[in-house]
């Protein structure tokens, strides 16, 4: 059985209790959670049942021990996860605004994660791997970008695919050389996931319809534009739909779009067709929204097949 | 009227709610807190009155304008202290073992206070100075103790006086450089505030009667010794004395020994006797442990000569 790869920035995740609180006031916090987009994505593919494995590094404490041993009893093959010494693991505070928007203090990019570097990949390490997971997020440093390049090359030789999400704030395009990269590894994908605020942002239109038409037209065979709480749409040559979201209480969206991510890619790797890849994944994000923790929301195939059909009764 | 310095790591620090409490599992946490022995220590020095300034580096974020705000507001001169745009404020994370002792996730060394640097001392910046206080644990990299020789070279030239607390946990004087760089620091210190587990670990002795003796004679010119729970001593050439301990309830013994050493130093550079400064001080460490949050537990004169009143009665 083949593999699904991804590699990035692994971190924990710190909540502010309330909304409305502020990183300048002590209060309450929860955690830490276990968090990283690419990690969560890859714990979801992991919980489906297929190969998954993650190249990252953590530090030399709890804090990497918690995201290891969250992984590993999920599933995740985490033999290409260094453990740096003298070097912390990444964390992220996060607070809740009442207007549902989010505030964020990072240590991402001065982290243990930050240590992820070529010699992580090899042909030998990706053997196994038919599909790779980028994260634009993930894309924080050069050395980064060419450790993701040269994993690249090895599973498009081998004839793997790439599926891509873009996941990253507009002002983070203008730092030098990012959206260079971006657009690399957009030439270089399969299965595009942007969010619906991320649909052209890599394209010189504003026009949703003319930036998927250019995708297509360049070497990406389907597009999966992740909508929150208004569902999905799927777009290829062959055919384009739309899926309903599920109606759910909100406990805490962090990670939903990784969810969904990961059980897309999941289920499409397994061999389903998109229509029903993305039921699932549609329900695999609702169920995630649902639960407080950024990795706390992932799914089993069972999980999800009760929810969808608790909705449908 | 002159001015007493220090330089050296701002952070924040995130606390365990619970005893027993773990980095390893979700739980709930209480910050952030103003934090870093410097800057607790030197937010001590303003309280009590004397001119204070801070040479530091935070990063743009919430957590560098609490840890700002908190200096100023108790009168600390932060026009030293630079806002580094893509760093992130240093932070401890601390857990408390049921036998008292605390365990560290710190994300400091790679954080925006490793941006501190020679530039940012000059005979300009130091010209009001008359006392710098070094803390070991800010001396983390060759930069900030290369930033620490400059500012003592200005000040001893400038005939101010320097204070010296090695603040350093054991493992770590076995780090490349670090002992050399203790050591240099040593011959330069005028008073000396090891805490009691300290006392010998720059000699070559274990006899604390000898490491005295060795300061006193290599131009130390008072040592004073930080005993927790079990009050104080100094010594001088011309005298030796112990003060008692407060009896109180700890609630967090976090930061204690920054405000004793900012409390004696303050009242030093106002022209205290050191049994009269030193008893002050004592109570003012003693008052330090009752209140929860490193920098929460700093006091003026008005609470410590409260607090000694009614420890009389």
């Amino acid at each position: 059985m083949k593999k699904i790869f991804t590699l990035g920035e692994i971190v924990v995740e710190i909540m502010a209790n309330q909304k409305g609180q502020l990183f300048t006031q002590d209060g309450i916090w929860k955690g830490p959670f276990a968090s990283g987009a690419p990690a969560i994505f890859i714990d979801q593919v992991a919980k489906l049942g297929e190969q998954a494995a993650m190249i990252s590094c953590v530090g030399n404490d709890g804090f990497g021990e918690l995201n290891i041993k969250k992984l590993q009893s999920d599933g995740v093959d985490i033999s290409n996860i260094s453990i740096i010494n003298d070097q912390t693991t990444g964390s992220a505070f996060v607070t809740y605004h009442e207007d549902g928007s989010r505030d964020f203090i990072f240590n991402i990019k001065n982290s243990a994660c930050a240590c992820i570097n070529e010699e992580m990949v090899s042909q030998n390490i990706l053997q196994d791997c038919d599909h790779l997971h980028i994260m634009g997020s993930s894309l924080f440093s050069k050395t980064i970008f060419n450790t993701a390049k040269k994993a690249i090359d090895i599973v498009k030789q081998n004839n793997g695919t790439i599926s891509f999400d873009p996941n990253i704030r507009k002002e983070i395009l203008h730092s030098p050389g990012v959206k260079d990269a971006l657009l690399f590894i957009l030439k270089q994908t399969d299965i595009f996931l942007p969010s619906e605020s991320e649909v052209t942002l890599l394209t010189n239109t504003d026009n949703e319809k003319q930036a998927i038409d250019y995708y297509l037209n360049n070497g990406i065979s389907s597009i999966v534009v992740k909508k929150g709480n208004k569902g999905a749409s799927y777009y290829s040559r062959k055919e384009f739909f739309d899926i309903s979201p599920h109606l759910v209480k909100e406990i805490d969206p962090t990670g939903a779009g990784d969810c969904f991510g990961g059980a897309y890619i999941a289920l499409i790797h397994r061999g389903l067709t998109p229509r029903t890849a993305l039921t699932y994944a549609n329900a695999c994000g609702a169920i995630a929204v649902t639960q407080q923790g950024p990795m706390q929301g992932t799914s089993t195939l069972e999980q999800i097949e009760k929810f969808m059909q608790q909705e449908k009764n």
